[in-house]
Parts: structure tokens; sequence; C-alpha cells
């Protein structure tokens, strides 16, 4: 039978491990997605998927062809790649049943860290062959897990066993940086949620907790910074350039010192630092990516606006021009009582469950905030689960894994709530 | 006959131009010198030209391996990349007559900088199709031009024509960051030197002049220092990171503060800042190149004691790891007033030369200046000498380019001096 | 009668605000409390008030004198003065009643900032003349106010009615800077109180208003930080100098930037800062205090740690010496429930009083928290009250001012509290 | 008889010594010069001698108040002191023989520097008990030996022996900081000069040297600076204060990283930092004086548009104001060929001189510059000589001192030089 050969969602997860992508570039993954949904669901990709005009931190044009090219050639479906038109992500929708149940929304994020993987014999991945191939590019954040954990909810919930209302999956690009999760929010497929469900993998909970709501992720912005300045020699001529590298330095010291928010947490740091010039070169360029965060919108507001201050006048103190753009964006959220305690429940009576938090503090960012947000304006009720995962090492770390049990419980945990709504 | 399908030194100028090698990867350029010259003279490549271990700066392995490659794809004699051995540089030696005068040694870099070229039709070089083929790889500074010049000597010197003692030409690699000079000044090649020419076209001055003797370089030296901290979650774990960003800024803010000196010129710059984190983890590395100069060695070492200070106490204020390492290093010279007279005289008589300039400081450094200072340790006379080169655009630019009229009062030059020697 | 001219609450009030002395120096203000006092209580004076060993942020001998000078001449009594031998600070014990009662402690503190007052009209202590007639000392926050709440207190307690206990007052000094709390908490005057109350006029909240239990202050850690070099001419000598100012610089701009610590809130700043060298001497020494708070002993400690650290290298980057002393220290708290429970009883019956708050973050820091500390350790119980006081200006601004209504409510309160336990 | 009575000029140099007066507060120096040459010269004081308009970094009013009452307590002739009206410095002319011969001009300086005066007994004027009464000034450069110089000239120079011209003596307040140069030489007084003379005891140079003309000082600009923010309590409302400190540390930094100039040597320093906030209050205000210079006007000119560009933007980033105004300013000078041999010819004949230089780098800033420049505009020759004065500490120490046989040398090099002219 055809269905001997169906992966199952651990093959799918270290498929999708092996084949990490980053943000925006998930064109192998969408299309992989696709072909596993294809028969039972409706599908809408890409720019049907999300708002294109929301979209933020989009790479370069060339960077995009070129993961296509690679999607391609591992094996991405033609009519997928041109479904999507250069715009990764997926929202599939299914009514099960008579229909007479709620509409259900669950959101899964889907892309890979931009960074190399261990390729150490004691990190799983490389001893078992699906560490990533593509360099700088690893799933370090549990999202190829969360995949797979949405394709088992798709195979696993059945009219006939309990539900009989409407499914809509969300299967979100480019979460880190939050970039993905405002564009998708931007579209119709949530207007008529009343209940959502996301979830992240880990988070520093072993196989068998159960978080039924991470509450208060920090609100978050990431701006790029771009100083360009004047170049010339710097033993004949150090008075004639604009030193982009002293305009640099001067941001970074002050921005790291932006006064501590009596209201809250607040959060500043700094990454992605460039300059190219040689060293006997008064630097004519150089780039850095900001984020900041704070425990409320108002906080991040706060952050964001003195870093814009810094930002500009470190430029203007060396004479250079200073360009910022928007990186990514995040909001924060709270999860609904009436949808926790069904949660709580459901979780409760699944096969490994041992341990069900009702609410933790979120401690990151995350921009399913944005999906939640707009949910909960329309009156749904939404939530932010912790599903544990043992794994030794921290998220973003090149030796981060999954324990790989934690995905059927992942899978049974949803299907287990979303038949009890 | 044959000689018509030898190229002119403008060919070979363009040739070189269009494959510009960056220091320590010039090995299709160190094939073309040893091909060209292989039947008249003795040829030392490589280890025999430079001595190894003395080397500063050199890239890495793959790096090394990958520019041989290159080389030999584009036509590079697999005899000659054999006997180099992986190391750059050349030295070719000659009698002429009957040996009874002077053994006299002229030094020309051969070495292109790491940046791109101008596109743009005003450009010569695009515009007639000899810019670049290599990324980050520019003929920026006119050692094409030297080592043209450097070939047509050695066509024009000829032994019936007044020369009767020995040539050594020089073919120094890796120039550019004052990698290349020491080590090939630690060989036995200089020890019977009793004349040293070395040159330089352009430095701003107008086809046609010719400067006996540029004098007092700036001492320099440049040092790679790598900072190495702890990752950690910039939201939720700031604390347990320790920032390479925050050391690397503090650094760059402290050098150059560096007071000024009361004994004369200093300098201070940092060119190739880096930093990969993603903006969301406190960065675990840094990694920047500092170079500091002064108008004596004991103005450079005071340069350098002080960066290395500054760099170190940085390091350790952030709780992070400093690794420095040398990159290249130059020191100082003044020209001989025995050999300068007879520059100027016969500089004189070149046809298209109309401004002889006796003296000029430097401004810049240079690494011949290990090889000029051997060279006087040991009772040669040496000097250092500019030939004027038109050209709208400074040095180390994107649209450098040298007026290819100056090559030819180049070997012009030499040869009128070697012949009065 | 004599008692006709004994001065109300409200005129020690204003007696205290126009003789203000900053912390140690309060010679005066210690003088008056003992001569108010003397004839009911037994007075414990300086050193025997206050642990002379544990005291930190002690002015210089000089200025000591010169304030012991000052307080004689504005009529302290010299026997006090003799008694506190250069000690400031005072405790007073009195047994009421048949002594079955309850051993409690009231702690006020009683000394002034250094600022200075405005003199506006619209200012009421400058209007009706009882402004500070000290330069560079006012009490801009309450601790007059507290002074003759403490001294209304021992008035109006009384053992015919209601109160058969012991009452020891604790009139502390040098609570800014959070330099008086630990000298105090190491004396044996604490060991036996079991219920002990200190207060705060004001903090934000109305005249009507008492909070039973403000809890968990900022810890605190006062460092002062000398740096020293050598001096130069800045003109003809810039690099024989080792300059404090660059040093203190460094040191400023990175002690801001310490990073933000996951467990909660943390407080860097920066005062007093100077350096006396004329502009063309290169700084041979430059000061400057700095001050860390966390919301727990723990994050304290992560902040003043980390300053160590940048204070030290910031010296070593630029080649001078570091000299770094404690200028304060303060702990944190949480009140106790067994006690607050009766606070608010109590003040709930008091006139005046509208509204009572149970528990109340406290924001800043404190040095009644050693003393509490030292309670609770003993097995007492403690809580630290607010008592309301209107003022539109901020504690320590020029214009702070307290509704003087407060007073009586504050006695009253104690009062009514201290009877019922 | 009465001339026995008439002090030594080193008894002088002794007695100004004791009651050193720093600049624009020279009133008993002013007032003991007046005394001493009032009955042979006329006099100009105060605003007769400099232009009142033109003064740079004047002393608050209570401060020339306080320094005159001290002149006057001190024995300062009320008289003078009324003519001087609260401006030092002063002019004396006088017409010798029968007037045929030159203008001549002397210029002295008389003020002390703002710092205290090392008082161990190996330091000569502690021992002998005429160290400086006065705190927070004194001699440590030289300029009170400068006076007793220009008075004791004024006792040596008679029509009888060789002077048949005019002699204007030119004693100038205020040289530290170069804040009286410039509003002295906008007067007439300097209109008629033909030959122009001033002098520097020391600068390193040995008893019995004499310097004919000390060449290019560094042009200087001082700036002070004044950041004003906004005050909030650092441990309840960190965010809400405007920092002048940080804003202060960050211009530091930023100051003394101005790039060096490829055209010559460059100078920054800051001095006189004061921010007076306590360490719990977010810094309101701060302050510094800035120093700039450069080895050409031009140079000195770039370094102070840097400097004012980076103290504005560090205010802004900050969000705090700023406030500069002009502390002191110098310009630069070359003696004249046709003074400098006269002055060779006539030192070398003096007894006690055994070594003549004929020019020497100036190295620091002088505000003689502008009287300088003035008679050079109006076609007069002069010169800036050096009058040697063996001393082991350096000029601006606490322990500088001079060689009081330099005192007579100086009389009679400059009476030997106007004779000759």
């Amino acid at each position: 039978m055809a269905d001997s050969a169906e992966p199952t969602i651990t093959e799918i997860r270290r498929d999708l491990h092996a084949h990490a992508e980053t943000g925006w570039k998930e064109f192998r993954t969408t299309a992989l997605i696709a072909s596993e949904l294809d028969d039972e669901f409706t599908l809408f990709l890409g720019g049907d998927a999300v708002n294109p005009d929301e979209r933020l931190g989009v790479p370069a044009d060339d960077e995009i062809a070129t993961a296509i090219d690679r999607a391609r050639n591992e094996g991405a479906d033609e009519a997928y790649l041109d479904r999507m038109d250069g715009i990764t992500g997926l929202v599939a929708t299914k009514e099960f049943g008579d229909g007479s149940g709620p509409t259900v929304g669950v959101r899964v994020d889907i892309d890979a860290l931009e960074r190399s993987e261990a390729s150490n014999d004691d990190h799983q991945p490389a001893r078992e062959g699906f560490a990533s191939q593509h360099p700088n590019a690893m799933h370090a954040c549990g999202h190829d897990g969360h995949t797979a954990i949405g394709l088992g909810l798709a195979r696993a919930i059945d009219g006939d066993h309990g539900f009989n209302g409407t499914l809509k999956l969300f299967f979100q690009p480019a979460e880190e940086g939050g970039r993905g999760g405002k564009p998708m929010s931007k579209t119709s497929h949530l207007d008529d949620i009343e209940y959502f469900l996301s979830l992240h993998l880990g988070l520093g909970q072993e196989t068998g907790t159960v978080v039924a709501s991470y509450d208060n992720p920090l609100s978050n912005a990431k701006v790029d910074a771009v100083f360009e300045g004047e170049p010339s020699h710097a033993g004949d001529k150090p008075n004639e350039g604009r030193n982009a590298v002293q305009a640099m330095a001067t941001a970074i010291q002050n921005l790291y010192a932006i006064p501590r928010h009596a209201d809250g947490a607040t959060r500043i740091n700094i990454g992605q630092v460039h300059s190219p010039n040689p060293q006997n070169i008064i630097a004519e360029e150089a780039r850095m990516r900001v984020e900041v965060r704070g425990e409320t919108a108002g906080l991040n507001e706060y952050m964001h606006g003195a870093a814009q201050r810094i930002l500009k006048q470190a430029a203007a103190m060396h004479d250079v021009d200073l360009t910022t753009s928007p990186y990514g964006k995040t909001t924060t959220f709270v999860g609904d009582e009436e949808l926790i305690v069904p949660v709580e429940r459901a979780a409760e009576t699944v096969d490994g469950v041992d341990n069900v938090i009702d609410r933790y503090p979120f401690g990151g960012s995350e921009d399913a905030s944005y999906l939640i947000q707009r949910v909960q304006e329309n009156g749904g009720k939404a939530t932010y689960m912790g599903i544990g995962a043992s794994n030794p090492f921290g998220h973003h770390t090149a030796r981060f894994d999954i324990d790989e049990d934690a995905l059927q419980i992942g899978v049974n945990v949803l299907t287990n709530i979303i038949r009890s709504l």
C-alpha cells in the first residue's frame, strides 16, 4: 500500500532537520508540507498565506532565488514552487464531520536559524546522519519538530472520532527575528477562529511536562543600522575619512547603556556587526543589527525610541550617514483562561504527560503574538502552549536537539484538546 | 618575427590587472613572471625567495588551496606551481657582461588589494575590459604596473650596452599589510647588494615626475584581535553571556583615543570588524584588525604597546578572552645620498621626464623598508623612488587607475640608473 | 505651666528643617532629640547607639569638627555633644506600666540630603521662613518629619492608657547613602525586639493613606572610586601623562552598560564626578561615586561585582591606579504578615486616615533593611510602613515639602498600633 | 638712604610667589608693579591696558570682588585698585634720552596657576618661607620671575647709557588659559612698536642658556562645556532622568578620539570635570573644560570644529542641553630673523650666558602670540626668547621652582638687546 511508505513524524522531523531553511527561504519545507496535506486540506501558499506587503526582514532577491534553486534541487515539487511565487508559508484548512463544531486554529513555525550545527558524535543529529546539510542554517530552536507535530495533527484529527468543526493549520515562516508573524496575522484566515492554539517544544521543560499557557513574552523590535562615511587612507589622510566604525562603536557603547526603566524589564542587544574596510583605510561602511525588548509594548517603544536617538546622534557625531530599517517585531500576550482550563484537562489524560503547569512566564519574544492578538481582538480565545522536550543544550546553540518522544506527545495533546472543544 | 607575439608591458600589466591576486595568493602572477624570465634568469621561487617562517598574515590553508586551483585554471604553469609549493614570490638573478660591475637589486611588489573594482564605463579597466575578474581583489595600488616595469627592465638591460654587473630582481608578495617584506629580507639574496632600487607608481605625482627618494615612511604594525566570550539568549539570559561585541566596542573607542605623542606623528585605525551573532544572542565572538603607525620605530612601538594594553583590558572588562596575532609590520628608512644623486642624473635624461624631485616624505608605510634596512646594514646603498603616474582617483579606491605611459618611463629610468652605476 | 512652652511636633519639624544636617553630622539634631527625651527615657548616644566600627561613608575629620562647631553655635547642649564624642544617632528606651507587654522598637531616620533648597515663595519652607539655613543641606526626603513623629510618639505613649511594654526609639543617622542602618543594626539594642516599626512619609501617597508594609526595596551598594594617574602637560607631553579622566569616562560608559539581569530589576548610577586638573594638564586624579541596586541581594551582588570589574579594568586600560571604598549599603526585606494585620486594623481607626493599603512595592532602597533583618533573624516581627503626606514635588528635589497634617496622623497611627500589640 | 630699602628683584619675585594670584585676579601684583614704576613711567592700568570687551575666561563677579578684598588686605594701594576698576594688567611707557631711538616693547606675564604648592622642605619656596599663601594658587610656571625681570629691566635701562628710544613694558594678565593676550593685543599700545621682545624662563633649558627665538607654538582654543539634563531618582525612576554624566562621558571618550591630522600635530585634553549630583540621583548637570591645539591655526580650527560637533551630539544623544563658551585662545608665530640676530649677539656677551640657541620649537601654547601677530602685522619685528633657568621639576607641577640666578641674567640680556637696537 502506498501508506506503507508514509514517513513517521520523526522521519519528517529528521528530513526537515537535515534540510534546514532560514526565514523566508523555507521553500522545500513549504513544498513538503503542501505535498503531505494536499489530498485532504485546502491549501493557501505564499502570498495567499501571508500578506506580502507586511513582510519584514526579507532577504535580497538573489538570496531568495538561490534558495528556490536549492529547494528544487532537493526535490521540492515545481508546482508548489510556482504557487509560492517566491513567498514561503502555508495555511491549510479542512472541515471535519458535519462542521457544526468550532473553528480551531493551530499555528506552528517552520524556519531554522542562521547558524552552523555541531558535527561531533555526541550530537545526535550528527551521529545519526541528519544534521543540517545547509551551511549556516540549523534547526536549533525545534521548529522542525513543530512542523512535524502540525503534520502529525493533520493525520490524527478525524471527524469520525469526535471533532466536527473546522481546522486551520498555520505553518508560519520566518519566526526567528519576528518577521513572519505580523504578515500572517494581516490576512483573513484568522477572522473566524474561535480557539487558537500555538506551541513550542522544549524551553527548558522536560519531556512529559505540558505548560497550558506561556504568558507575557517580551515585546521586541529589531532594527538594522547602516553607517556610511567616507574612506581615506589611515596613514596619509586620517582626517579626511568619515569613520563609520567609530560611529558604530559609539552607538554600541551607548545602546547598552540605555537607562533601565522603572516599569519593568527591558532588553538591548547587538549582532551582525560588520565593517569590511581593510585596516589601513578609514571605514566607509559599518552595519549592525539592534534588538530591543520590553516587558510591555510601551517599554519596547521606550527602548526603540532611545535606540533610534542614539544611533542617529552617534552617526552625526562622526559626520557619517545613517540608514535604519525595521527587521522584525513582536508584541506580547496573555493566554485566555477559557482555553487554558480545557488545555490542562486534555493534557492530563495524554500518555507520557506527567506534569501540567497552568501558566508560566515566557521570557523571550514570539511573533505568534500578532496572531494571538488578532484572534483575541475578534473575540476568539488563544493560548501559547509548551510541550516539554528534554535536551541538555540550550536553544539556539550548536548542540541543541529535542527528545523525539515529545513529538507524539505534542500530537496527542493537540488532538485531545481539539476533540474536547 | 617571433617577437611579434611577445606581449608589451602594457599588455602584461592589463593581464595582471584582470587577474588580481591578493597577498600570499599571487600564484598566477608568480608563474607568469617565472615564465617571462626563465630563459634568461636564474629563478628562486616561493620558499627560496622568502623565508617561510617569517611570513605574516598568511591566509588559511583552504584559501591558499583555492587560490592555487584558480591560478591553475587560469593558465599558471603546473611546473612553477609545484616549485612554489604553496608560497608565492620570486627572486631572479643574472650576471651581465663580464660581471665586473656592481650587484644591483630592484624590488617590485606584486600583490593586489582585497576590494572590489568599479564597473562603470568611465573607469578605463572596466571600459577596456581588463577590470579584475576576481571578486574582492583589485590592483588598486598599481602593483600590476610595478610588476610590469620589473619585467620590462629585465628585457631592457643588456650587457652589450653598458651594464656588466649582476642584476637581482625581487618580485615581492604580500606588500599590502606589510606581510611579505620582512620574510623576503630574511634570506641571503640581499647580502651582496651594492645598490638597491625600489619604486612606486603614482602617489599623487603626475606622469613625468620622478622622485629620487621617498623618505621616512611611517613604521607600522598590524594586529589581529579576536574576542571570545560566551553566547546567551539576549531576551532570556542577558546576564549569562560574556559579550564580545561590548568588549570590542570599548576597545575601539579607546584605541582611537590613544594619546598623541610629543615626538611626532602617530596613527591608529581599525578595519575588518566582524561579529556574526544574530541580534538575539549575546555575541560570543568578535574580531577586528588594528593598525598602528609611528613616524619612527619608537613611536610605532608606543602605539603598539598602548593598543595591546587597551585590547587586553577591554576584554577583561567584559570578561571575554582575547587572542591577538601579528598581521603585518613595516619599519622606516631614509634613502642614501650616494644613490640619490645618480638617480636624479639618470632620470633627467629620460624622455618624458620633466620634473625630478630629490626627496619627498613618504606619508604611508612600506615593507620594502625591511629590504632597504638589510641592504644598508650590509653597507649597500638604497633608495625608494617614485615614478609619477597621473590618475584622478586615490590609491586603494574602487576607481584607482594608472596612466600607462608611466610604465615605459619607469623601465627607462631604471635602465638608465643601472647602466650609470 | 512649663508645658505651655513645649513646641508642637510641627514646630520641631520646622526647627529641624531650618537646621538640616546631613549624614554623620546630625549633632544639633541628636542633641535636640536627647533634650526632648532625657527626662523620661534612658538615652544611648553616638557610639552607644551605633557600632562605630561599622560606620560607612563617614565624612573627613575636619568636616565633622566643623559640624560640631556649628551645632554648638546653634544651641546644641554641650553635655550631649560630649557624650556623642563625634558620632551622631541615639537610642532611647523606656518601660511603660508594669512592663509585662512586648518590647517594641520604632525606628526613624534623622539626616538631611546634600543639596540646596528652593528659595521661591511658592515653596512653603521658604515662604514661612524655615527653609534650610545650611548651605548644601536640605530635608528633601522628610526625615525632619520622621524625627518629629518619633518625638510625638514618645510624648503620646503612656502606660496608663494601654501600653505596658518596653518602647525603644531608634533615631538613626545617615540613612541617605545607606550608611547608618548597618552600624545601628550591629548593636545589642535590637536583640529583644518583638515588634519593630519603621516608616516613611510621602513616597507618592496622599495624606490620609497608610501603607501597612512597603516590601522589597532594592538592595543597594555604594562604592567610591578614585583614579590616580600621572599629570603631564597636554601640549608638550601628551603621551607622558596617565589620564585619570579617560579612565573614568571609560568606566562610566561601561558601568551604565552592565547587562540587565534575567532575574529582576537592577540599577546603576554615578554621581559626584570630579577631576580638578586644569584643561592643559593631563588629569592625575578623578573621583566619582557609583551606586548599584538589585531587586534581591543577589542581583545587587551581581551589579556590584560587575561594577568592580569594570572600574578595575578601566583603570588598567589607561595605566592609572584605582582605589575603591564602600560608601553605603542596604539590603531588602518583606514585612511580616503577623504585624501587618494589626497595623492595618490600628490605622483604620485613626482620624484622618481614609485609605489603608496592605502591601506596596518600595521601589527605592532603605537601610532600615539591616535593622529589620536583624529583628527578623531574632524571631521578631517587623514592618516598614508608609504615612501618606501630600506634596506636589518629588523626593530629593529642591521643592520637596510634606503636608504637616501627616505628622499627627503618623503619631496617632504608631500609638494605636503599639497599644494594640 | 631710601634706596637701601629697595627690594632686589629676587625679593620681589619671592613676594609675588608668596602672594600668587591667578588670571584676572592679579590685583595685588598689578598694584605692586604700579607702585614700583609710578615715579618714572606713564602707567595704563586695567581697562586702559587691556580691551575689556575682548577678555576671555573672566571669573565670576564675586570671585573678582573677593580677590580685590584680599589684595587690599595684603597691602595693595587703594588708589591703584580704584584705577584698575576690577580689571588687572598694566602697560608702562617711558621715553629715554632724546627719543630718537626705536620704540621697543617688552612683554611679561604676571599670573599664577590654579593649583596648590608643595610644602615639603626640599621645595625651596617652602623651606625659605615664600611658598604661596593663597589656596589653589601657585606660581608654577615662573611668571613671578617674568614680572621681576620686567621690573629689573625698568630699573636697568637708562638713557645715559645707550638707549634713546621709547620703552613700553607690557605686564600681561591671565596668560594661563590664553585669556589675557588677545585683549591686550586689541589696544593701540602696540601700534608703534618697532621691536617686540617677550620671554619665558625655564622651559627645560639650564641656567646660562638663551634661546633667541622660540617658534611655532601650538595654536590653542579652550571651550567650557555645560551639560544640563533632568534629575530623577536613580532607583525609582531611572528612565525619567536625562543624564548629564552619560552625555559627558560619551563626549570625553570621543573627544580624545578625534582623528589625527595629516598636516601636523594636534592636541586634545579635558579638565575641570565636575558633576555634583549625589550618586542616587541621575545627574542633572555636568561641566568640563576642553582644550584643543594645533600646530597651525588651521589645525587648531580642525580640532575645535570636531570638538564642538562631538559635544553637541553627545548631548543630543542623551537628550540633554549643552552650553559651550570660549575660555581662552592663542595663535602661533615665528620670530623675525632681523631681531633674532641682534638677540643672539647681545646675549652672547652677558655674564653667565654660556649657550645661545638661535631657534627652538616652542611645544606648548602662548598668548603672547596675539601681541606678536599684531606687531608683525604693523611691520614691527618680534621674538619670543627663552632664558634658561635650571629646575628639576616640570612646569605646572607642585614642586616647580626657578633658579633665581636666571633673573639677573634675564635683566642683563634684555638690557643688552635694547641698547643694541
